[in-house]
This record gives structure tokens, C-alpha cells and sequence, in this order.
């Protein structure tokens, strides 16, 4: 299981910081939408450039213009970019063209799709499928990952889980065999950020552990 | 009806000199959402600095994260900013807040929305609603702007039109009654864009006398 980093709400120096504090505990780095629209492709290449041996995920949650976005993201350093999984068909079979031609990774933000788009998204088996309650969901509607009507997913194909995750809802979180575990303000927002990301990277460790035996 | 020229796919000097060269004809000018993602909030500043006098749009594709993304643009000079109509209701509510408190203005992206979405929209009054058909839908399934299944927007609610809108498809969007006309690759992608941008001026201006008389 891969332990993501999502970096957002900072400059690209604080970001670049933040990463090298937790480094040691992470296996992937996400330049957040924010970080993106706010500072463009610079903070993926920044990112890139600092930590050569790690994924970065550039965050783009592409809604349209996708050969262009993606081919911009994975030039400037991205081994996996985002598109929305309810942006329109022919945008996300785009992205996995794109992602193909440049030997990179898609993967398919999952947030306010409708089953009937879930199971229309399966075709691509080749990506990863994010499960993910939004930031504002959490913040103004309580809004927590539910891991039902997403069956179908599990063992098939690779899943990603994001929205909210900390060290007390991550056992919960299990069931659903993730390939990815993405945490932001659980790590960035800590009063000890490499003690939450050692802590974290502990707990997905013991996953592992009793997987094997 | 204002004439909204999208920039896209260039760099942010190009897009202030495109700008500049088509100003007599355009009212609002708008930060394409490449732009945002390859330079981030830079474009909008330098589109702002140039032109205080227009109107900025800032096609931010909001999807989540509503409050810090749209204080981000409205603070670089952004005088209307985008949320995608597909995003979580939550989103969308809180893009309308932000805009409220900072007096400025929010535009709904209908690409890819279900008539449930675009019908629960509604309660926005304060919205300008984009029929909206997305540059991949056009590139590669010969998407074109459908006015119908958008009907009870009409008349109520400010509407603006965008995607692939040429001088030959203008005459069909009128029975739609946009107040904004998204025009890009139109006019960019012209050999005279001064040209390009006078005659749509001038067809839009037509269609004012027509429904003055």
C-alpha cells in the first residue's frame, strides 16, 4: 500500500519543505488542485525536481481540454495525473490515450460520480480509482468516505482513498484493499507532521504485515 | 451581450498581446483554464493589470475546495469565476457565498451535467448558467451546442453560451437569449483575429439593434 501526500493551501517552497519533513515515510507526492491553479506547473516541476525517486501526482482534475492538460502535467515531471470521473467519456478516454503514449498513470477522482458512470469508468483497467470525499463535503456537510456502492471495484482493479483520512478512520478503510491511501491536512496540518506521517506509515505497514501471514 | 474572449493554450504574454489586439470588440476576457494550470494565478493578475476597465473571468473549473480557490482568483484580479455544474451542491453553494461576500460573480459550467443537476441549479438565481460543450466533445465526438433540454432557464436567468462558437453558428444560439458569448479558437486560432473579433462584434451588435426594434 502507498502512502500519498497531498500538498495544498501552501507556496511551493512550503510544499517542498513539507514533503522533505515526512519524506522518509511516504512513497507518493501530490501537487493538490491548489497547488496547481495557483502556481501552475511550476510546483510539479519544483516537486519532481526535489524528489526524483518518488511518485508525483499532479492533481489536475481534468474536466476537458485533456490531451492538452495531461501532456502539460507529464512534461513538467507528473508520473500520475487526475481527471474527474465526471467529466465527459471521451475526456477521461483521452487521458488514458495520453497516459499511454507517455508511459505514466491516470487516476480517475471517483468524487460525485452516479453508479451508472462508476460502472461505465471499469472499462478503463488500467487506471487507478480514487475514492474520495471532497474537501468541502467534509467541511460544510459532514461528508465521510463510505466504502458501499463501490463493490465491484475491489480486487479488480487498483483504488485510491481520500477525504478526510487520519490514523482513527484508516482502519476502516482496509476493507476496500487500497492501493493508495492519500492524506493531506492529517500530516500537513499536524502539530508534528513527521510524527503523524511515521505514525500513519506504521499503521499501513501493519496492513501489509498481516496480509502476508 | 457581451462578447467573452477565452484564452487558452499560450502563454501568459501572448494572451495579454492577443488581448490587446482584439479589445475594441470584446467586453470580458477570460483566463482559460490551461492558463490557471500552467501558470496559475499569474495569468489572471497580468490580464487584470492590463485590461482593469474588462471584465475577468477566471475558468477555474471549480470542482471542490470552493472557498480557497475562488478567494484565490478574486483576489488576483478575477471578476467572475467557474464551478463546474457536475460538482457536489455543497461546492457550488459555497462558490455563490464567496462570490456574495467579495461582490463579484460566479458562472455554473453545465458541461456534462444530468437535467436533475442543471434543474437543482435553478435555486442560484444569481448565477450566469454556460451551456457549455466541452473542447474534447468537440475535437472527437462532433459535439455541438444543443439548446434544447435547457429549456425553463430561458428568460429567467442570465445564460452564457461557450464551445466551438463560430461567426456561421452564432444565428442559432440567439433563440437562447445568452447574455454572454464564450468565444476562443474562433478568434485566437484566426488568421486576422482583429478581423474575426470586429465581424462577431458586429453580429452580436445586430442582434441587439433587431431586438431593440
Amino acid at each position: 500500500m502507498n502512502l500519498q501526500l497531498a500538498l495544498d493551501r501552501m507556496s511551493i517552497p512550503e510544499a517542498v519543505a513539507m514533503a522533505e519533513r515526512v519524506s522518509p515515510y511516504i512513497d507518493w507526492i501530490e501537487a493538490g488542485t491548489s497547488l496547481i491553479k495557483e502556481f501552475g506547473m511550476a510546483g510539479i516541476h519544483a516537486l519532481k525536481t526535489a524528489f526524483p525517486e518518488k511518485v508525483i501526482v499532479a492533481d489536475m482534475k481534468t474536466f476537458d481540454n485533456a490531451k492538452y492538460e495531461f501532456e502539460l502535467c507529464y512534461q513538467a515531471g507528473a508520473d500520475v495525473a487526475t481527471v474527474m470521473g465526471a467529466a465527459p467519456p471521451v475526456t477521461v478516454g483521452t487521458c488514458m490515450e495520453t497516459a499511454e503514449r507517455f508511459g505514466k498513470e491516470v487516476m480517475i477522482d471517483l468524487l460525485h460520480t452516479t453508479e451508472a458512470q462508476r460502472t461505465a469508468l471499469l472499462q478503463h483497467r488500467k487506471a487507478i480509482f480514487c475514492l474520495h470525499v471532497g474537501k468541502d463535503e467534509q467541511e460544510y456537510s459532514g461528508g465521510r468516505l463510505q466504502t458501499p456502492g463501490f463493490a465491484g471495484f475491489e480486487g479488480e482493479r487498483r483504488i485510491a482513498a481520500a477525504g478526510g483520512i487520519t490514523l482513527e478512520t484508516l482502519p476502516g478503510l482496509l476493507g476496500i484493499g487500497p492501493s493508495v491511501l492519500i492524506v493531506g491536512s492529517a500530516i500537513t496540518g499536524a502539530a508534528d507532521p513527521e510524527r503523524a506521517a511515521r505514525e500513519l506509515r506504521r499503521a499501513v505497514d501493519q496492513v501489509k504485515e498481516v496480509k502476508r501471514s
